[in-house]
């Protein structure tokens, strides 16, 4: 016997092992190239002394992954599943399984990032564009966009377009059967941005006086079918805009809105296959009549042509967005939610209009027997003509009828003490239904005796008559299909995704794995809390592991992408503020180089948006500041700042900053975009932040899934822990504003996009203080390789005091530009040759592409990429020397498509191995785009947002 | 209101309509094409109405999937997970969430077919080179197989090559130490083969006498690690082959076999990553050394060259396989457990050495902290040396010590009325061992004082060297493998894989979700059976279903492949007869135009293979066989024969055929290969077998995973019921026969490939007596519809009296061939070109392609492929009309990979863009294989089984 069992212990691999790419040897190399002796040598220059954490994080020692799913299925057991029948905006639903495993749980397509590059994006496009053409068709409406972030936040969105493009300036009058979370989202915008909403009983007709939009429901929150064509024609007759907030399903039987006349359909495409989720992440939809389409919020895809005239799509329209028009923007939104989307349009490509209508079918049926059941019972059914809801009157006794059916394993709504709601979907079954009745004392003859859709209601128009919708309804077809659209784009998968400030990190299997769980995937977000402790556990959990993450003292996950976290964190200022006397203080400073959502969201909030200027060094300007606070200190709101900076760098100056903001009665807005950077070293919340959002979405974990969805948590200190987000279901006065209990809600549902949390639940736990810390040390360390690496190639633009950058770093392009005409976009197209997807275009800096590679990427990615670079610098080069002119050159005539490159004739300047293989690696893994470069403004110029036949991808 | 709500009510699509590729107007033209009004008039005149059967199969009604998923969360939960301390060669494992999702859970990974053409295989082919490299390098032997179907059988396996290879005949010597399921199963071969088996503890050296082999057991079933360096040596010396059964993850600490001088060795590498599965599916290796190589059992990777002279992966030395050997096959293995094998492979990959070791160590410490803490405890430890397994002694009490383990959650393994056994794993925690200890009175330390490996057993050699072990070890990176590797092969998932007589149609994502589930996942064979409610409802279900479908009284579900399923209804035959006293009948008779695997199990079980000629129309030679039956009436075993035929055709005579057979006393086998042109319509059960294997990897949509897992029950009439497989894991005694309950095992655990059997349940339940039917008339549609579609092209070689195929049809190359030279595997790898998987070729007929289409494929899928068909003929005329000579043309070039048809050159007799893009639908959806056409021959003479150097991929 020898070796001390001691000795031979075992030293298996941590999960942190696993999300960190490079091996303890590559690092070490790595630094040996930077000069630095060791990691924290390296992280001590990079992050100032002043704003250092001297401490480890106080979090939990970390897991294994054996023991996470451990912890999870724990968590999950204390929730409870239950036949949902609440109804309120949120039903169950089948995902087809084939449609789970092969897009809500394939990397190939959750790891996707948002189509901003198309050339490598046609797959996910494609499924977008179907979305907008189902909505489209079934809304009978013009354009449809690729989802909003929930219905009742695509309410207000839509009460907000109504607001910009209305002539009538008067007020929002919203039906009072609307879905009160929705009313509760709507007057919290309204508050803050000043204008009036009135909720009137709209089946009496249109109230008096000036009203700039109307906002229908249909079916309405009571379940009630309703002809609402007398109400449009006469809001339109007074110059006022109409939304109709409409359930996808029932509009497969019913009149569609734009049928109806009205000016824009939203709602909620959940119920086409997207799991309950807690009450998020869902899909919601906004449809508008042509002539609306440039006012439109959201991603928006359109067809255009590529450069050898091939139908190609892309995102249209994108000047209307806040990236480009910041605090003119027709919005603040800038994550959509993209899988889901993808999950609905598949649905509907599964069941294909006679499927869908066959679902609608049955769930009315459902409901129709439950009514007739319940003749005679306890229960009064209150609306002859309904849906799939039921209201019923049971005076005194809801909540007792409510408790029993509780017990018996079905949810009901609990509308109030005299009124109960019965929603039926595509899951409930006859005995649901004989057991539900049978609660009330009625009892199910096994049918109905009629139908209780009006008429003149009934829908009589096709839809949904694209060949895609009749394609792919075998399972073999649809898994085809599927894989197809994935092949054709470059998702985490397949290569790094370099974007910097959008934190393309590992998406860990063991992450994902539990959200389709049905104990947490068929929760519904209203269910009762004793069926929800599981889902408690673990927010408060993960809130308060975020909490002592960014040193502040709350947090909420409600919001569902990082826009609405600035602005749930902005009202918690203006709250702020105001509960304090201070109603004028509605200056926002917000940084010339700041993300364009920022400025968005400030407007949204109510503020003023004043630009502080940029130094040479790229640094805020102090001078700028000063005069700026100066200028505005008697109004000045706050600052919204972004640490390290949208540049890439640590300012040495941020405690400073953020002294002189406080010092003249401001708050401080740190946004967490590049929270990548700071987790372990230091807390926004520490070194001078008020509040805070995050994005779960790139630092914590959730993948980008394609455009969303996204979580955009809000931390605060304590003194704005009262304006955190309240929940948009408490009971609200049908007159007062939003209720007192809270802060404006900025979702339907109370945690916003639940669905997705145990992902970054997971990460936290698996990685522990120690994990995190060291992750971010990986971070630092890519990024400052690589910068390393390619300065000499492309000039790295902004560095710290130590020559260092944080996360990320600017490559300046300009020169080079000046010099031959090569472009940052040629680099970028050409970049796909070399089967990468670019860095971030000419964000914040026009002209440059920013890089940032996480610490997810190991050393042999960083180098191939490094290598791609310093090839194309050569190409580059070559333009310069002449030997082809930038037209003729591989770099303006990139991407190349397997087909131009077998084309029989070859024309270009260059050979085609040249254009294929210029790196032998390619040789053995090699990507073709589908398409050639793309006319953006071919397509903006010729708007076509719906499929386009078939016959136009013929040659 | 209007629409009565029963018209109204739903008719939403069932499961069959998504498993069956055709829509009903689909059907209708595919029936307009083929001159039938109906289909029930095209199965009416396809099946003979002597065997249809009259009435629906006794099934209960269809569910829906959401209901199968309900109903096996229900029988899932019957199961009781437990720790899994019982070992006896199963232990349990973490697979890594990366690997489970993206390996066992993607459908590019399971729906691929068995890599016989390397082309579009490549990626699989690498990923089982690890598994060969791994093993090789574990065991420090020479060569090893890409894995056989599980530990005890591969046992037997090395028995069989060491009687084949030995050049001393005598008897075989088994350690009395192996796994008491190993010593049943090789017992059972040696009685059917007529040799001696001999069972000794060799720790006291070899018996006397002859002796052919020797098996021993490393560590034993004991645990005892034992230096076995004597005993080979000692049995060298006296002519005797050397087998050591090892434990992979043992083998990173202790001496190899290859290195004591063992000729074999074989195993499980279960331990690698793959679920215990309640004992299947599992892959089992085998390595030899140099010389050994042409006698190995199963699939053997190997690496050639492709047209281009680049390296390229194909399956070597296959003329050792039974389906071209026959009866002089090594082996009658057929299916290997490919997918198994690969989620290995890649478990090393992502560990890589040092990772296993660390994974041992631990694992080992465990074992040795057990050990100290039962110091002073009621239990003896019996072993000094041991690795990760404690035999215990405990007089008297082992069954009261091992309840009350139990009723703790832990189980241990009940070796006697004196001893336990007590295993520990890469999921063993210092918990466990204490609460372990704790039953027996001992206590935990927390450490352990020594470790327990002799040091004369300590490994000192290197081993998986070759960087593939070292390259993708963060997640990201292995994630990115997983993809590269799986975007080199077609599989079902993106193409139909029309390969006659392996029916590969849809392996459903709802039939395939549970089997990952923990409750199914995580129980051990040997489980108590009070844990093991659940597997053993739905086995037993499984098996009356299968039953009913078949027309047979009883079925077996232990067989884990088809070739399993064949020995074990052919040992059945023969323990019939035997109890009858007909010890002579030996001789089986089989048609010239079976599979080879047919013959080649027949031989395993103990019968002489008397062979009966074909008849021109390709059925069985009437005269023939009454001759042969005549010859042998008085020897005559059984015959075997394959309904329909594996020429495709229902032969009219089928009942005849059964009749003679009988009349003269014999038994009849009926290969269910071709079961999927019966399902419903008529029962082999009925019409004349009294013994029958199915294929589930067929007929029942288990995925063929890349060659394996396969399940090959057996199904019998009642008087062979007695015979049917018993259980390896009974009490057998040290010096008998195989024991008297049941008939003899096939396989190390009583249900074989258990864990996949979910798969099969589901589709029966999804599908009912209804779906099944409609399932099998739509592949008997399918299959008309292409030879109908085809045969102008090219010749189908045989149909029934009414011109009409069964599901499949083969197409008749050989007049082409004679006039031109283009040969039916220039059509096959042309067929790559046109993106799809060639049909099975020259089987049963040299020279032809076999098609088999499936229900699955759908009207578009199966016209792409007769286009493709069609203008693969075009290309034929073409070579006929002399535009380009054979070797010239595209068929004989094909296929054609991205980096020729880019080259700079290119010297082809046709253009690029007919090479790349003959048809205009390719331009859209193109493969491009890796490789070009590979020298198989090549491979062959030049013999490599391990990972070729990186810088052979160079250029």
């Amino acid at each position: 016997m020898t070796a001390s069992p001691d000795q031979a212990s075992g030293t298996a691999s941590t999960f942190a092992d696993r999300h960190i790419g490079p091996r303890s040897s590559d690092a070490g190399h790595m630094l040996e190239v930077l000069g630095y002796p060791s990691l924290e040598k390296l992280v001590d220059m990079a992050v100032p002394a002043s704003i250092r954490l001297d401490r480890g994080l106080n979090l939990p020692a970390a897991l294994s992954e054996t023991e996470v799913l451990a912890q999870l299925r724990r968590i999950a057991g204390r929730n409870r599943t239950a036949v949902q029948m609440i109804g309120q905006g949120y039903f169950d639903t089948v995902t087809p399984p084939v449609i789970r495993r092969n897009v809500l749980e394939s990397p190939a397509w959750y790891t996707a990032y948002t189509p901003y590059q198309p050339e490598i994006s046609q797959g996910r496009l494609e499924a977008l564009l179907n979305f907008q053409t189902m909505v489209q068709d079934l809304t009978a409406l013009d354009i449809a966009n690729a989802s909003l972030l929930d219905e009742a936040s695509a309410v207000a969105e839509a009460v907000l377009l109504m607001r910009r493009s209305g002539k009538n300036k008067g007020r929002t009058v919203i039906d009072a059967d609307a879905l009160p979370q929705t009313v509760a989202v709507v007057r919290g915008r309204a508050e803050a941005l000043g204008f009036d909403v009135e909720v009137a009983d709209l089946s009496a007709g249109l109230p008096d006086g000036d009203i700039n939009g109307v906002v229908l429901q249909q079916p309405g929150a009571s379940g009630a079918l309703r002809d609402h064509a007398a109400v449009v024609a006469a809001a339109k007759e007074r110059g006022a805009l109409v939304t109709v907030a409409a359930d996808l399903l029932a509009l497969t039987l019913i009149t569609a809105p734009g049928e109806q006349g009205a000016d824009i359909a939203v709602g909620s495409a959940q119920r086409f296959g997207v799991p309950l989720f807690f009450g998020g992440p869902h899909a919601a939809y906004m449809a508008v009549r042509k002539g609306l389409e440039r006012m439109l919020p959201g991603r928006l895809v359109g067809v255009s042509k590529d450069a050898d005239g091939a139908p190609a799509y892309r995102l249209a329209l994108q000047t209307r967005e806040q990236h480009i028009r910041r605090e003119k923007a027709t919005s603040n939104i800038c994550t959509a939610q993209a899988l889901l989307a993808i999950v609905a349009s598949m649905y509907a490509v599964y069941h294909g209009p006679e499927g869908l209508t066959a679902i609608a079918r049955t769930t009315h049926q459902r409901a129709a027997e439950l009514a007739d059941a319940l003749a005679g019972s306890d229960a009064d059914v209150v609306h002859d003509a309904f849906f799939d809801t039921l209201l019923v009157h049971v005076p005194g006794k809801a909540a007792e009828y409510a408790d029993k059916a509780e017990a018996q394993g079905y949810n009901l709504r609990r509308v109030d003490a005299d009124h109960l709601g019965i929603s039926c979907d595509e899951t409930t079954t006859p005995e649901h239904v004989a057991a539900v009745a049978a609660v009330f004392g009625g009892s199910h003859t096994g049918s109905a005796s009629a139908a209780r859709i009006p008429a003149d209601l009934h829908r009589t128009s096709d839809f949904m008559t694209h060949p895609v919708f009749s394609l792919h309804r075998s399972e073999t077809a649809m898994l085809r299909y599927l894989r197809r659209l994935s092949d054709k784009d470059l998702a985490l998968d397949r290569t790094m995704i370099p974007l910097g400030s959008c934190t393309m990190k590992l998406n860990a299997t063991v992450e994902m794995e539990s959200i389709s769980w049905p104990e947490f995937a068929s929760i519904h977000p209203f269910a009762p809390e004793s069926q929800t402790e599981g889902w408690r556990e673990l927010i408060t959990d993960l809130e308060e592991r975020l909490a002592e993450i960014t040193g502040y003292d709350r947090v909420s996950l409600q919001p569902n992408a990082g826009s609405q976290g600035e602005l749930a964190g902005l009202l918690a200022i203006r709250g702020y503020h105001r509960s304090r006397g201070d109603e004028n203080r509605t200056v926002c400073l917000i940084p010339s180089s700041a993300h364009g959502t920022n400025a968005a969201s400030a407007v949204l909030a109510g503020m003023k948006v004043v630009v502080v200027g940029t130094a040479a060094n790229g640094n805020i300007d102090h001078d700028d500041l000063l005069a700026k606070i100066e200028q505005h200190a008697e109004n000045l709101s706050a600052i919204m700042i972004t640490y390290p900076s949208t540049h890439g760098v640590f300012e040495e100056d941020v405690r400073w900053v953020c002294e002189k903001v406080h010092g003249a009665g401001g708050q401080v807005y740190i946004d967490g975009a590049n929270l990548n950077a700071l987790v372990g070293l230091a807390q926004p919340g520490e070194f001078g932040g008020d509040v805070s959002h995050l994005n779960l979405h790139k630092t914590f974990c959730i993948p980008h899934g394609g455009g969303g969805p996204g979580v955009g948590p809000v931390a605060v200190a304590s003194h704005l822990a009262p304006f955190l987000p309240g929940d948009a279901n408490r009971d609200i006065a049908t007159d007062g504003g939003p209720a007192a209990e809270g802060g404006t809600p900025v979702s339907g549902s109370m945690y916003g996009s639940a669905g997705v949390l145990p992902i970054s639940w997971a990460y936290v736990a698996l990685m522990g203080s120690e994990g995190l810390t060291s992750a971010t040390a990986h971070a630092l360390l890519a990024a400052n390789y690589v910068a390393a690496r390619l300065t000499e190639h492309f000039p790295v633009l902004y560095t710290g005091v130590q020559g260092l950058v944080a996360h990320e770093c600017i490559l300046d392009l300009r020169p080079l530009t000046a010099a031959t005409g090569v472009t940052a976009e040629d680099v970028a197209k050409r970049l796909i040759d070399y089967g990468f997807h670019a860095p971030t275009l000419s964000f914040p800096v026009a002209g440059t592409l920013m890089v940032e590679p996480t610490e997810s990427e190991d050393l042999a990615e960083l180098d191939r990429f490094i290598s791609a670079m310093i090839a194309i610098k050569g190409e580059i080069d070559r333009v310069a020397a002449g030997e082809f002119s930038i037209e003729e050159s591989p770099l303006r005539q990139a991407p190349h498509t397997a087909q131009v490159l077998i084309g029989d004739e070859w024309t270009q300047a260059y050979p085609r191995e040249l254009a294929a293989y210029p790196l032998r690696s390619l040789r053995h893994d090699k990507y073709f785009p589908p398409v050639r470069r793309i006319d953006g403004a071919h397509g903006d110029r010729n708007l076509v947002c719906s499929c386009p036949p078939i016959e136009s991808f013929e040659d």
